[in-house]
C-alpha cells in the first residue's frame, strides 16, 4: 500500500467518549473500583453509563416506616460515594434515568438477577421531583457548570417488554416528556435524550419518538440506541454461545436510525449516541474474553463514528450481576477487564484507538483491516492493523520518509500467541478463583508484545510490513530516528558477540 | 533426556547470598535505592557488599578544624541512613573494611574517579578504634544479635597495587591482623575474613595469607577472592571491549583456592566467599547489558556453588562511578538493573536461579546447558535451560508424570527476541537519557515472555521440549493440573471461533 | 498512688481478639475495605465477626431457573473475594452461620433493612451440606491447617424473635446440633459454639443450651453471648437516644453466664466469647461517635477479660445497613471509624489497650479509672487513665525509677478538646457528605494529642501526674531516658530565646 | 480591631516564588527527594535555587585522561536526573551559574566542606561554552518554551572573598558580562541577573554593578541580593549561637538596594530577587529549628514583598553539607524540614502564607503581628497572627458578617505547646539518629493543632479572638456556615451526655 500523506480519509474516532458499566450500586465495590482504575489509567474514558441510578441498592428514594412512623427523604449517601469515586478516576457520568424505585413503582415486574423494577411510576409527579432533586443535589455538590455537561438519557430499551412493562410506547413517551421537562427544570443547559432502543422495531420506535416530540414541542438534545452484532443464543450450563453476525448488516441498521432522524426537518443532524454496543448482548458469552472479539471490535471502532456521535462499549469491567454472580475468573462477561484486573484482548483495541485519537484526527489511510493517522506537525504516524479471520495476513505500507534517513517503529502486538490470558487460564485448569500465584501468571499475559525496528529510507520512502496472526491486532507508531551514539559505542560489535 | 527423579545431582545454589554494589556513599541516592528495590522485590539477596565504608563521602572518620579548633568525632549520620535503607529493602551488609579515610591515610595514593585512598593507616591504633567504634555503633543501633551475623572482610584486592600501595603483602597481613582483632573485640561472634584477592598471584596470596594466620594464631572465619572471566581489554572512547574467556579455566583457577586452603590442616574446609564475580571486570564493557551475558551467567551459577560458599555478582545496579559518571542509559555497567529501573537480561538469570533455590535443593538433573530441581512433596519441578551459543538449541526432558494425567508448564523466556532492552534502546537511537516515553518502551521489553502449556501424560510420562534461541535463557515450572471447568464452559468451542 | 512494681493485678487483656462488622456482603465495598485497613494498621484485630455469610448478596447458595432450566450450585466467588481481602488486611473470620438463604428458608420472616431471612431451613440436610461445602471450600482455598483455627458460631441471638422465628428454643437446638455436626464433619479440629444470646432470658437460654448439649452428648468448644449497656431507646427522626446503664449491673449479668456454665461438671471452664458488645445496641445512637463512649469503653476493656475469653466490639466501621443506608457523615453508627476513614474517639481506646497488650500481661496497677502494665525486662511502663465523668480528674502515680536518673514519658490524649471530630463536623454545619476540604479538617482532629516530658528521679522515684478532662482517655508510656547531646548543643540556651 | 472590608493594605505575597537548597549534587539523594516532596505537597514552591550546578559531583564539565588519552565532553547524566526529579515534584530551577569546575578553574581556592572552587575560569571562552551548552541541553530535553522561563543568576556572593577570589569586583563584572551574553546566545528570552551580593558593601556593589552594565550596554533582567538578620556568631562545639537583629534595620538595608537601582534611569523599577534569606546565615544555629524562628519569619514574610519581587528561604530542607555532614537529627540546619521528614515550625509559617496567597491578593488588614486577606467573591477570610515575643498576646478582630447568621472559623496553631518537635526530640534524649519509634513520636508533634468554632453574628458582626502564646503562629480561615442537620439530630443533647 502506498500512502499519500496528502490524501485524507473519513475517520471520526470517538473511542473514549463513553463506556458502559454494571449497575451503579456495584460501583461501591472495591473490585469495581480497581478494574475501573486500570481502564482509566490506560484508556481514559470521559463518560460512564449504566443502569440502576434509582435502584434500591442506591437507596436514593427512601420511603418507609421508621420506628413506627412514616418517613420520607432522598438519601444521596451512596450516590455521592459513587460519583466521588468516578471523579477520582477522571470519569463523569452519562446519566440514565431508571429503573423505578420500589416505593414509587406501579407494579412489581422486575428484570435481572438484581431485580430492577421496570414499571411506570405510580406518580409521575413524584418521579419528576425525584429527577429534579437528584440533579439539583449533584449540581450543589459537584458544581453546576460541571454537572450540566453530564448527558441524561431517559430509561433503557423501552422497546423490550422486559425493560419496560409491555414495551408500552405511549407510556414511555409520557415518561420521556415528564423526565425531559424535569431535567430542564433542574437546569435548562442539561442535554437530554432517548429512546435508548435496542433491536426490535428500533426504526419504528425512533420515528414514533420523534413524531411525539414534534407534536409535544419537545426538543431532545440527542437520540440514543444500542448496537449488538451476534445471532441467536444457544445455552449450555452457565454459558451462552452465539455466532457473530455480518458487520455490514449492523452498519446498515445503524444507518436506518440516521436516516429516520434526518427525515425530520426539526431534528435533522441531531446527534446519535450508541449508548451500548458489543458483539454479544449476553453477559455469559465467552467471545468477550477472546482475541477474536478484539479484532472484531477494531473493525467496529474504525466505522462507528461515521454516523454516530459516540458509541459506548458494554462494559468496562466484569463486575456485573444481570445474570447472577459470576462463577469463575472468565465467564464471558462484557468487561474490557476481568476479575483481578486482568486486561482482556479487547482492552487493547480500545487503548490503541485511544492513541490514534491522541495524535489527532488526520486520517491518511483506512480500509477494512487498518487505519492510520498522522500528526502533520511532528510527522509522527500511528496505525492499527487487525485481522478478523483465522489465517495470518500481511500488510505493507510505504510512506514518504520526509527528510529522515531512518525512522523508528514501535509495534505492539495483541494476538493469540502474545496476549491471551484466557488460554493461560485454561491451561492452568480453568480455576474458578485463581490463587495469587496463578493470577500473576495470567496477568503476565495480559499486555501487548512490544517490538522496535529501524526503517531505513530508500529513495525517500520507508516500508512497514505488518504480519498479523489470525485474530491479531497490531498497533504501531513511527517517528524520525535521531541517532546519538556515545563515544566508542558500537552496537554492531555488541551484536557480534563476545566469544572468541 | 530421560529424567529419573530418584537420582540427584550436586547443585549448591547460593544465588541469593550476596550481591555487589557501587561504593557505599552512592547508597544515599534515590536512583540507587530505586534500583535496589527492584532487585530485592524480584530476587531478594540476603547481603550486599561493596567498597567505601570508610571513604570521605560517608564522613565516618571526622577529623578537622572547626571554627578554628581541632575537632574529632565519628559521624554515623550517613552510615545509619544507608543501613536503614538496606534493612528497609530486606538486605544486610557484608562489610568490607576500607578504604582509608584521608585524615588517617599514610599517603595520597587513590583509586577510581571517586578517589578512594589505598594507603595503609598512619596509625594502626586509630584504624582499630575506627573499626571497633563502627561495629559497636551498628550493634547499638540495629541490635547486637543481628549485627554479629554480618560478615566482615578486610580490604579489597590488596594483591593489586592500585588497591593497596605497592601490593605490599606484609603490610596487608599487618592490616588484617589488626582489623581481625578489632572486629573480634567488638564482638567475638563476628565472622571475619580475607584476603579478597583478584587475579594476579591469587594462589600465592592465599597460601601466604593462611601461613601468616597460622603463625599468628589467627583463625579467619572464611577466605575471600574474586572471579572474572574475560580477556584483555581493548578501549574505544568511553567503552571497553573484551572477549569472554573459557569458563573451565576459570573453574580450574577457583579450584586452586579450594586446594590451597584444604592443604592446611587448621583451615581445611574453611568456606570461600567469592565476594565479586562477573564476566568482565570493566564497568564500561557493553557485554553486561546483553543476552549473551545472561546465558553465560546461567552457566556460572550452575557451577559456582560446587566449591564456594557464596558468590556475589558485581553489581546489582548501574549507579556506579569508578570510571566516572556514566554518560548514557546503557554504558556497559555491571548492574543487573540499568538507569530508570530497566532490568537487564542477566537480572532474570538471577531471578530464575532464585526460584530454583526457593523450591529446595533436590537437583534431579544438571548438565552444561540446564539444571532442574524438584520438590519431592508437591511434585513441582523447576528448571532452567540456557544457550551460550549463537544458534538455537533444542532440549527435551521426559519425566515420570506420577499420578497426574496432565501437567501445566509455565515457561518464561529471556532471549534477544523477547527481552532485549539494549536493542530497543539502540533502535530508539541510543538516547543518553531517554525521555519518559522512550523509557516506557524500553521497560516494556525488560521482562520475560510468559507461555503456558498443558503436558498430557502418555504411558505415565510427559515430555517437555525447550527450543532456546541463541543467548536465550528459559525458566520453566511444572505442576500437576487440576481441571475444574464450570458448567457449560467449552474451551474448544471458544477456540474454534464465533464466525459462521 | 504509690506503685509497687512487685505486686500484680488481674488483667486479662484480649482487646484485639475479635471485632464486629456489618454484614459480610458489605465487605465487598471499597469504603468498607478502606475503613478496615485503617483499623488494622493501628489496632490489628485477629478476627472479625458479623452476620450474613449465607445471605442473598453473598450468593453462595444458588438455586434458580437459568435459561429455563433448574440450576443449582454453590457459588463462592464473593466469599473468596471477601476472605481474600480479610487476609490481605491481616484479619481472619470468626464465622457466624446465618442467616437463611432464601431458597432454603422455611418462611419469609426477615430482619433488617437488608432482609436477612430468620427462619429455619426447610431442609436440615441441605443446611448441613451447605455448611460442610462452605468450610471445605475454605480449607481447599486457604489451607486446612489455617482455616480450622477460625471459630464457628451457630446463628445470632436466637433468643430474640426477630432473629429466629418465634425465638423457638427447641428449633434452635436442632439447628445447633445439625450445624455442630456438619462443622465437625468438615474437620474435627474446628471449634464451634453457641448460642449467641443477647439480653432477654440469657441465663435461661445458656443453661438450657448446655443441658441440651449434655443430653445429646455434644461438646461445644465455647459459649457465646452479647453485652450491651444502655437503657430503653427514645426515637427522634433518624436517631435513637438512650441513657447508659450502670456498668456493674452489666458485669453482674456477665457473671451469671460464667456461673451457669461452671455449674455443669462437663462444661466447667468452657470459654465464653462475647461476640458482640458496645454501649448502645442501636446503630443510630449518637453516643457511638463521642468521647464519652471512648471513656466508658476504656472502663469496659479493663474488666471484660476477667470472666470472658474475648469480647468483640460491635463494630469496626460505619459501613452498616441494618437500619437502612446512613444519611450523614456521623449517624450514631457503631464503628470505630466513620465514613471517609475518620477515627472516632473510641478507636483510640482500642488502640491504647492494644499497646498495653503488646507490652505483655504483667499488670502492676488497676483501678476503676486506670490500668498500668510493665515489661519486667526493659522496665518500660504503659498505662491508660480514663474519666467517665464530666469533670476533670487528676491522678498521680509514683514509681520506683530503678537505676535511671531520668525517664521519658510520652502521653497521648484523646478528649473533647484534642480529639473530637464530631464537634468539628458539627461546627462545620453537620454536612451530610463533607467536601474533600471539610473532611480534611475533620481528620485533622481524629488523632491523639502527643506530649513528651522528662521525669527526673528523686529518691529513686518518679511521679507521673495525669490531668484528664471529662470524657478523656490518656495513654502514656515511660522509658529510661538516655541523654546523648551533641558537642556544644545547649537546649536551655535555645529555650531562652535568641532575642537580645 | 474593627476590620473594614472595603479598605485594603499593601501586601505583595510572593511566599512561594522560590526556595533555597543545599548544593545541586545533593539533589540526587533519596533523603533530599523525600524532604522536598513533603515541602512541595504542602507549600508548593515554584522555583528552587542553590549552588553547585557546575561543581565536580555534578560532573557536567568532564575533562580528563581516559585509558591514557585526553577526553572531553559535557556529561548531563546527573543534571538530567536532578531536573527530572524537580519537575516530578512540580518545582523548576532558578539557575545559579557556579562554582568553577576544577578542570576549568584558574586556582585552587575552595569553599565549604564540599570544596566548591571559587576562582575565575582559566578560559572565559570555555566558561561561556559551558553555559551555552548546558542551557541548550536543557532546552532540548525539557522544551525551549519552558526552559527560557527559568531565571539565571551569575555566581553567588562575589562580594565575599571566600565565594570569589579576592572579592575581585572587576573580575566578577567580567564574569557577569561573559555569562550574560552566553545565556542570551542560548536563547534571548532567558532572564539573567546578578550580582547576588550578601552583607558587606552590598549597596556599593549594586551601584557599581549597574554602572558597569550601563557602560557595557548590558541590560540585566533583575538584580539579586541576600538578606540575613542575625548578629555575630559565637561558636560552641559543632554549633553556632547568634542573637537576632532588629528587623527594621534589615528592611532599611533592603531599601538601599531598591533606592540604588531606582537611581539609574535605565534600571529604575528593575525587579529585585532576594535569592537567599533566613534569620541566621549559619547552618549550625539551633534557632532554625525553633518556634521563635517561625514567628520571626511570619513577620518577615508580611514585609519582604513590599520592595522585592521575590525572597527565597535558605533552605527547604536539612540535607546540607557546607559545614560538614550533620551529626544529629536537629543540628541547627536551615531547612523547613529536618531529617526523616520532620516539619519544623517555620515550615508552617510558609504553608500558612501560601494559603493566603491562594485566596488572592486582597489584603484587608495588616499590622506588625497579623495579616488578613479575603476573597471578595465568596466572602472567605484567611489570616495569620504571630507573636515574636515570649509572652502571650491576644488579638481581636471584628468583621462584618454579611448576610450570614453564623460563620465557621478553622484555626491552626503552631506554638511551643502544640508543634514543637525540637522539644520532643530533646525530651527523648537528643538522639543523633532517632529510632523509627522515636521518629514517629517526633512527627506526631510536627503539625498544627486544629480547632473549629462557630462565630454567631451579633448586629451583623462577628468577633474573632486569637490568644497566641509566645513564639506562636496562628492561621485561621472564616467561612459562612451552612447548617444542614439531619432529621432528629440534636448536638446539644449529645454534648449533655448519656449518663443519667
Amino acid at each position: 500500500m502506498k500512502i499519500d500523506r496528502k490524501k485524507t480519509y473519513r475517520f471520526n474516532n470517538k473511542v473514549d467518549y463513553c463506556v458502559g458499566t454494571g449497575r451503579m450500586g456495584l460501583a461501591l465495590t472495591k473490585e469495581y473500583y480497581d478494574q475501573l482504575r486500570i481502564v482509566q489509567e490506560e484508556i481514559g474514558f470521559k463518560h460512564i453509563r449504566g443502569h440502576g441510578l434509582f435502584h434500591e441498592d442506591m437507596g436514593i428514594y427512601e420511603e418507609r416506616k421508621l420506628f413506627g412512623k412514616k418517613s420520607f427523604c432522598y438519601n444521596f449517601t451512596y450516590l455521592d460515594r459513587v460519583i466521588d469515586s468516578y471523579l477520582e478516576l477522571g470519569i463523569e457520568p452519562f446519566l440514565e434515568l431508571g429503573f423505578m424505585p420500589k416505593a414509587l413503582a406501579s407494579g412489581d415486574q422486575t428484570i435481572f438477577y438484581w431485580k430492577g423494577n421496570t414499571t411506570p411510576p405510580k406518580s409521575y409527579e413524584k418521579w419528576a421531583k425525584l429527577i429534579e432533586a437528584t440533579l439539583t443535589h449533584l449540581c450543589d455538590r459537584y458544581g453546576r457548570d460541571r454537572v450540566v455537561t453530564w448527558p441524561v438519557e431517559v430509561w433503557n430499551e423501552p422497546n423490550l417488554p422486559g425493560f419496560w412493562k409491555g414495551a408500552d410506547m405511549e407510556e414511555y413517551f409520557k415518561l420521556y416528556k415528564v423526565s425531559h421537562e424535569a431535567v430542564k427544570r433542574a437546569d435548562a443547559r442539561f442535554k437530554v435524550g432517548g429512546p435508548a432502543v435496542c433491536g426490535i422495531k428500533d426504526e419504528f420506535w425512533i420515528r414514533s419518538f420523534l413524531e411525539f416530540c414534534r407534536k409535544e414541542k419537545l426538543k431532545p438534545d440527542f437520540v440514543t440506541r444500542h448496537h449488538y452484532t451476534t445471532e441467536e443464543p444457544e445455552w449450555k450450563g452457565h454459558f451462552t454461545y452465539q455466532f457473530l453476525s455480518d458487520p455490514d448488516s449492523g452498519f446498515a441498521n445503524l444507518q436506518t436510525s440516521r436516516d429516520a432522524i434526518d427525515s425530520f426537518k426539526e431534528f435533522k443532524g441531531l446527534p446519535i449516541h450508541i449508548t451500548e454496543f458489543n458483539t454479544s448482548y449476553m453477559p455469559t458469552n465467552p467471545i468477550h474474553d477472546t482475541n477474536e472479539n478484539a479484532a472484531y471490535m477494531a473493525h467496529q471502532l474504525s466505522h462507528l463514528g461515521d454516523m454516530n456521535e459516540s458509541y459506548s462499549y458494554w462494559t468496562f469491567g466484569d463486575v456485573f450481576e444481570e445474570h447472577g454472580i459470576p462463577h469463575t475468573q472468565f465467564y464471558g462477561g462484557f468487561g474490557l477487564v476481568a476479575a483481578g484486573g486482568v486486561r482482556k484482548p479487547t482492552f487493547w483495541t480500545f487503548a490503541f484507538f485511544k492513541r490514534l485519537e491522541e495524535l489527532g484526527d488526520r486520517c491518511i489511510y483506512k480500509d477494512e483491516e487498518s487505519v492510520i493517522v498522522e500528526d502533520e506537525k511532528t510527522g509522527e504516524i500511528r496505525g492499527i492493523v487487525w485481522n478478523r479471520g483465522k489465517k495470518p495476513i500481511k500488510k505493507s505500507f510505504t510512506f514518504p520518509a520526509g527528510e529522515s534517513k531512518a525512522l523508528v517503529v514501535v509495534r505492539q502486538t495483541v494476538d493469540p500467541k502474545t496476549t491471551n490470558p484466557l488460554k493461560v487460564w485454561h491451561d492452568l485448569g480453568e480455576p474458578a478463583a485463581p490463587s495469587a500465584e496463578q493470577l500473576e501468571i495470567i496477568k503476565a499475559s495480559d499486555r501487548p508484545f512490544v517490538k522496535t525496528d529501524v526503517l531505513h529510507a530508500r529513495n525517500g520512502e520507508v516500508t512497514l510490513t505488518a504480519n498479523v496472526l489470525g485474530y491479531g491486532v497490531e498497533y504501531f507508531n513511527i517517528k524520525p530516528r535521531t541517532f546519538t551514539p556515545d563515544k566508542g559505542y558500537n552496537y554492531s560489535r555488541v551484536v557480534a558477540g563476545f566469544a572468541r
